[in-house]
């Protein structure tokens, strides 16, 4: 299994090792220090051997940060976040705050005192953070303390190894572009800036420029790495050498150096010394990069991570491995539906068994390579907890007369996949049926949509809220992310949400995923990933339009469906999708799973 | 009558007057100037003595500036002015460039040479445009110029005298808060920013906040002025004497210390001289102010006009004022429509005639002040012109079987009102009438929407406009303004387009006004004002949700409905508002003008 389901709750680490770091501390003369969830790369999932919050204070959510002073410490998450740090952290030791609310230049502010000096680990804060801490430092009269080690590991028992998950070439085949045609792409980017290198730190964008996938974190199928791209000449990678074969050494070689971590700080102190000007994604670099650069003479140039919108515009290699990605994953859950089904109404199914289940459908596929992400596998009022995680503690059995949420995700090779269905087990009220349409016409209204070029998520997002909001319902997560090709789930930067600021583009790949969670009582939320397509010209259209490909393929629950809610443009659409489900899964699946998607297809 | 129909069209004296402005220019050892439409209070409106762009270039847009080198020059504006300035403007002297793709930064970068002097007014180009400009003359190794004459002033023979309109006092009974609470409040956001003053350049900032009215530019009641609102204390005020009468100035001198303005830079000095902070909006006030202040040893705090946002929060007494002005402007509008629908079949009635009939019937109310802007009034292809304005040369009669556009409005003391019908005269095609119905569909998605607190106008937006998307069409400008309360019929911050990112807050007045416009055919828009409110509780809902109370009444043209194309949702919304529209102007109106009414809103 890809999932587990063991409890992370200890809050009794908390005091101990609060007074370990303490200790450390005043032997380096600090009177604080910062502990962000963040690794060096910023990403989603970070090993073991960089879970320092979590060894800390026991938190294990994917965003945070601990602030330890002389006498005081607390931890700062989101509102994700808010109910499981009370289960996993010693509140008497680490109180909590608002991440953004509260936020910790905030509680630093009210706290320091002048001649103190806070510590940071400079690689695990980014050259944006930095900046707002050092306006907190200075408006305090106390002093930011750049650290090169950093001292929990000092104190850390039995810290894990950092990950040698091995690295494998993503072929021509897959990617649909050569390596060494995106690299010149980079940096005809970085020539666009005028600067003479740029640095990668996000595991993805070095994947995609060079290529390759691996294994060092959960769900996502990432090298941990740097890499440095000069204007010209071959770009360097640093990465422990364990994680190569020779034969993906081989096939490196000819694109790029291949060095170890240990070089990379060499190496931006020897771009400084040559008067250089490094390229840097601020909201991604940590400030140890910058600090190396600037330090030996060089001068940063701030700019977005260049691989970012081309990772994400997806080529016709790609969209056709994630169709078929989408055709088999849809086999595979309609198979998982068909299942349910039969069991959940007796009662005795549970969150984990449905999760284990699920997981099981996609394995028989024989070429899953990973779950995209935990399964949040949300029973009655679990299902209102947006980023429910099933654990053997939390697992509650699937009720009858109240709607079950299942999200869930698969990592194949030619693609990413992530799917949300709220499923009827036993009678549903009127009221659950009013909520479940309300959440599917915010879904249709998305998916239907036709756009200019230049429209951006942000503005398409209402559309997925508009009737919730006419019946004084709302849901408070974005409607849609970025997904990766066989990446991330999770990627940027476009996004349908009210921050969501870059225009969509044909080959962006997105979610679709209104929700609606009353408190206590259970989730919905209805999630299909979507294409970015050129549209074909109209009768009577003047300019050219944008629409979704929907790609992922499985049946909405029409037993949750309010039809008289429905218009008949909503109700064409639910029609047409089924219809499409049904003719494009049928020659995938057995006998009885196509009988059971005929029934679960029927026009309305 | 308020509207003139002349014609600007002197393309002549672009090369005369450029020859005499490089002749001050060589005097002032200068390269190049820079000539903004805009004076010094960055206004819609700028009075004759400062349309130094429209004397050099004879451009009368609201927008645009000029550039002239020694052997070349250019004319910027913006998509509204594309055609109009090749009319006005003598193309071999000043080549027209868009102002936003093709800006003047990117033409000066092209051109200036090392060591070369570009001289600007301090007091016309804003802090952040000034810092756009040094940014480019620092890369071209040229030198920026800080001027405090015009050289256009210099050399402008038969300048007008800057404007003198007289200075009224608006009552607390139509302002709903005496000015000294008003400055109370203010007072506290500058000290909130930490400043010890605050200047303002803004007029109907000013306006605002002294509860004064005034006659300096056209359709807007605005004196022209500056002040500076010190922390704690009394405001200065600085308006030329000339505009008081001793009743006004009495009143005024209880609030404010009343200076000329030519004492205005020996304040800000003054002020920077005692290392005062003082708060400015980069985005309106003039380089030469923050130049006044730091020259002396002050500093500047940035931050946004504190007026702007309780400004456009209009408070219980300006709405009921709004709300009367919108039933005396609708009864006046619904004679105009009756008297419209008598005339134009005739096929004798021409644009400026609808203009001048409907601001009589306008001033048949006894107390209309001005229009708020010169009417739009657009038969057939001029129609399809968004920002056009009627000359005696451009002029051309409402011709039957198309649609005609007019957009129009009203000062009254108790509110300023903007709107635009479309309307039918003779047989309409079915492809007008769909144009029509589309365009109506978003805006009864606006006027239909609920949502919840900190929606932001961006987010609104795309109700407007999906429909169109969906039939491959669009329109080119905002679906909404903020709305003044007796000013500016352009007011911010709040707007509702792709552009408007403040929260809508309870007592913001918007337009609505979706359009569509086939080049050289018609146009269509169709434009209420919005009043944001909080909405009532509703059976199931759980989340407080703000909602338009719509101010403007009048009938839409049902001739031009298709109706096949509304869901029951828009057409119980369509005959609720044309009953609201009956019920509230029937009172108001002779027997024929409501006979004509009751017929146009007939429930469909």
């Amino acid at each position: 299994m890809f999932q587990t389901f063991d409890d992370h709750n200890d809050p009794s680490r908390g005091a101990p090792h609060a007074a370990l770091l303490r200790a450390e501390l005043k032997r380096l003369s600090l009177d604080g220090f910062l502990i962000p969830r963040a690794d060096a790369h910023q990403g989603e999932y970070v090993p073991a051997s960089d879970c320092r919050l979590e060894w800390l204070t026991g938190f294990s959510g994917s965003a945070g940060m601990a602030a330890v002073l002389g006498d005081e410490a607390a931890i700062f998450v989101d509102g994700r976040y808010t109910i499981q740090v009370r289960e996993q952290v010693d509140m008497a030791t680490f109180p909590a705050r608002h991440l953004i609310n509260e936020p910790v230049t905030d509680w630093l502010a009210e706290r320091l005192k002048p001649g103190q000096r806070l510590g940071y680990d400079a690689m695990l804060h980014t050259v944006s953070e930095v900046r707002r801490l050092r306006t907190v430092c200075e408006k305090a009269g106390a002093e930011l303390v750049s650290l090169d080690a950093n001292p929990v590991d000092a104190v850390w028992e039995g810290r894990p190894a950092a990950p040698i998950g091995a690295v494998s070439i993503h072929s021509d085949a897959l990617a649909g572009k050569p390596s060494a045609e995106k690299i010149g792409e980079i940096q005809n980017s970085v020539t666009g800036k005028g600067a003479d290198a740029c640095v990668l730190t996000q595991p993805d964008s070095i994947a995609w420029l060079f290529n390759i996938r691996g294994s060092d974190v959960s769900h996502t199928p990432l090298p941990l790495s740097f890499a440095v791209v000069p204007s010209t000449g071959k770009p360097h990678l640093f990465i422990d050498g364990r994680k190569l074969s020779n034969a993906v050494r081989d096939a490196l070689h000819d694109l790029a150096e291949i060095a170890e971590p240990d070089g990379f700080k060499a190496m931006l102190k020897n771009l400084g010394r040559n008067g250089g000007k490094v390229m840097l994604d601020p909201a991604l670099a940590g400030q140890g990069i910058a600090d190396a650069v600037t330090s030996a003479g060089g001068s940063i140039i701030e700019a977005q991570d260049p691989v970012l919108l081309p990772k994400a515009i997806k080529n016709s290699v790609e969209i056709d491995g994630a169709r078929a990605a989408h055709l088999r994953d849809g086999a595979a859950y309609v198979r998982f539906l068909c299942w349910f089904d039969d069991i959940a109404p007796s009662g005795e199914l549970d969150e984990i068994g449905a999760a284990e289940k699920l997981e099981q459908f996609r394995r028989d596929t024989g070429v899953l390579k990973d779950i995209s992400f935990d399964t949040i596998s949300g029973a009655g009022s679990n299902g209102a907890i947006c980023h429910y995680r099933v654990s053997r503690k939390s697992n509650l059995p699937i009720p009858l007369g109240r709607p079950f949420l299942i999200d869930s995700g698969a990592q194949y090779e030619d693609g990413t996949t992530d799917i949300t269905r709220t499923l009827a087990v036993g009678e549903q009220s009127a009221e659950m049926k009013r909520h479940f349409t309300l959440v599917l016409k915010g879904h249709i209204a998305i998916s239907n949509a036709r756009f200019p070029q230049g429209t951006t998520g942000a503005q398409l997002d209402t559309l997925a809220r508009i009737d919730l909001w006419k019946a004084g319902l709302d849901f408070d997560h974005g409607t849609g992310h970025g997904v990766g090709s066989y990446l991330s789930v999770h990627e940027g930067p476009q996004r349908i949400a009210k921050t969501g600021v870059v225009p969509l583009k044909p080959g962006m790949i997105l979610s679709n995923e209104p929700g609606y969670y009353p408190a206590g009582e259970y989730g919905i939320r209805l999630e299909n990933l979507e294409l970015v397509r050129e549209a074909e010209a109209i009768d009577g259209g003047e300019r050219p339009m944008l629409w979704f490909e929907t790609l992922t393929l499985a049946p909405f629950d029409l037993r949750l469906v309010d039809t008289s809610l429905l218009s008949p443009e909503e109700t064409a659409w639910l029609n047409a999708y089924h219809a499409r489900v049904l003719a494009e899964l049928a020659p995938l699946l057995d006998d009885r799973s196509l009988s059971w998607l005929e029934e679960a297809t029927t026009a309305i």
